[in-house]
């Protein structure tokens, strides 16, 4: 096995394979990047058994392919060498069994490879009809639903994000059960009909694959498997067994309150607000509002003192007393995840779930359970 | 007591001062930042017990004082809530006892302040003749040496940066018994004789203040306590007291091999080889030459594998077989402590301590004991 490759290629493709890679794990061998070189390509993957993912170099003028082979070299090294290399172009031969020399202008790289008769042979394939969306959409929608997904295992079903299409309609939903993130899509075409649960740490690993861009994802889902394929790059996660709960009750369509806020400002406000918050209060801040619409944010902490802050809000459907108590870090997280520069929020009572959305950010709402504290 | 400040003004004065600030600490008030306000000036002090720090604003007109007192705030959270502040003005106000009001804006907040009475009462003066040197001149000084200074307390003396001054002569001294970095340097006029060890920790905090500039530090030193006066700033700091080791007979003055290299390019080639080393293997690289002149840089390790580079330097004053080992860490962190772009390496034997120095950075040298690896 032999092959001459271009540095910067590689250091892609490894970038991108490394996603799947064991750290921690009872078989050594999935510490390492398996590399398949026949005459046509190189193929490199990875496995941590939840998650594996599969590039593949074609033969083109910055890979020359001597001699085919297979071999499995110690992932976190080879990657930590071809960063670490200062010429355009590495030279990768398995000389017996188990030793690897890679060379680049003055350096001579000896690597022991780990035996690949012990790789477990991962099936990269799943037939089904796909799904197509953008990557740059796809990117987005992960972005404003996993970090609400729930982290407990106890309830493995909320660890993950519900994608579910039915006809022209996709939705991406995540819930911890004390907050939940939905976004909604509608497009031109049907989509195959589908519900699935996918673990919200292997969709965020998928995440920093996918690239700002309109190039197609294809998602193809079958026997608690999701396969997605993007570019050269085939990423396998398996998915989450169960039912996920119903979340459209959870929704409120109606409110007594309704205020519109400036973003920047409010992300500043509760910022300063949750200085004083800490686990041990459950970093908790207080809205209330006044007689003249004028809304205030605030935390206390009875050893360190508190933070009271007045905001006049772009828009408020009813002025008098209101106030509610909720988690400030909920609270930033959801704000974050918007796009656009306006918030507008819905409340339906002071112990009720609240609602958040954006007029400049359609498709994508939020929900937040309040905490009991006055 | 009531002040208002420009807010950079303060946070400036803040970040210096913190360097003194305690965190974990058997005396809560210590974890507080001391503020006396006078008719003239604001003052702050800090102090952990090694360390003490003192800044002093005077009246300008960014400052405005309507009262005067005393107080001591929590320092994490006071700097915390002026950095987060937006307003350029901050009011400052003592209320009773306890409860300091902090006004930016929109924003209010209230702190309770610690104890003042239980703050310890700092000397500020120490009386001796001071050593004036610039203030970008003693924090490369510190750069150069402080980061060879020993780390284990059992050997208390060598975790401190020894200070020499003696007729024209300045030195600093600092070594883990492993290495050894000295820095000297001649002035026109005398200096006064002394001689003291100065924790390296204090003298990295020193360094943190110090800024790239010409403006004079004035060092003061009596009774195991040496002043540090940089513009409006007092820092003080405890020395160690006892006998710092004789160490210029460790500085080798014959070689019998003396190469020297480019620094950028030795610098990345020690940095590839000891991609394999481990804290197991005593992160060891072999340094070897040949007849032709060549070095050859080498680690090994048997998990692993081996890395093999070529060098060839820019001079070498004796072409023939010489090999030697040494700690990577050492060797990388002893290049980088050089200005300049070349490296003069003075080998004395394979298990004797070699010189490093630059023909670019008179006065600076180092010394670095090798392992018995072959």
């Amino acid at each position: 096995m032999k092959f001459t490759i271009n540095r910067d290629l590689l250091l892609d493709a490894l970038n991108n394979v490394s996603r799947g890679l064991s750290s921690k794990t009872p078989m050594p061998v999935l510490t390492g990047i398996k590399i398949e070189v026949s005459k046509e390509d190189i193929t490199l993957i990875t496995t941590n058994r939840e998650i594996s993912v599969k590039v593949v170099l074609n033969k083109v003028e910055n890979i020359d392919i001597l001699e085919d082979g297979v071999c499995v070299v110690p992932g976190k090294y080879f990657i930590d060498i071809i960063k670490k290399l200062e010429g355009d172009t590495v030279e990768f031969t398995l000389f017996d069994a188990n030793t690897i020399k890679i060379i680049s202008e003055r350096t001579t790289f000896t690597l022991i490879s780990l035996d690949y008769s012990n790789y477990p042979n991962i099936n990269f394939s799943v037939n089904s009809e796909p799904i197509i969306l953008g990557s740059k959409v796809l990117k987005n929608y992960i972005r404003q639903t996993a970090f609400a997904a729930g982290v407990n295992e106890s309830r493995m079903i909320l660890t993950g994000v519900c994608l579910e299409t039915n006809q022209n309609k996709l939705q991406m939903i995540a819930t911890d059960s004390y907050r939940l993130a939905k976004k909604v899509s509608l497009s031109e075409n049907p989509y195959p009909k589908t519900k699935i649960i996918i673990p919200s740490k292997s969709i965020e690993e998928l995440s920093k694959i996918l690239e700002d861009e309109s190039e197609d994802v294809k998602v193809y889902f079958a026997n608690n498997r999701a396969l997605f394929e993007y570019k050269n790059i085939s990423f396998i996660t398996r998915l989450i067994e169960g039912t996920f709960p119903d979340t459209s009750s959870i929704i409120p369509t109606e409110h007594i309150v309704e205020i519109k806020f400036n973003k920047p400002l409010l992300l500043s406000t509760v910022d300063r607000a949750s200085l004083f918050t800490t686990q041990n209060n459950g970093s908790i801040i207080k809205m209330s509002t006044d007689a003249n619409g004028v809304v205030q944010i605030a935390s206390i902490s009875t050893e360190i003192g508190k933070v009271v802050e007045e905001i006049v809000p772009l828009n408020i459907d009813k002025k008098g007393h209101f106030q509610i108590a909720f988690s400030a870090k909920y609270f930033l997280e959801a704000i974050k995840a918007f796009d656009g520069t306006e918030i507008v929020i819905k409340f339906t009572g002071e112990l009720k779930p609240f609602l958040l959305t954006s007029p400049d950010d359609e498709n994508f709402v939020q929900v937040i359970l309040p905490v009991r504290y006055f």
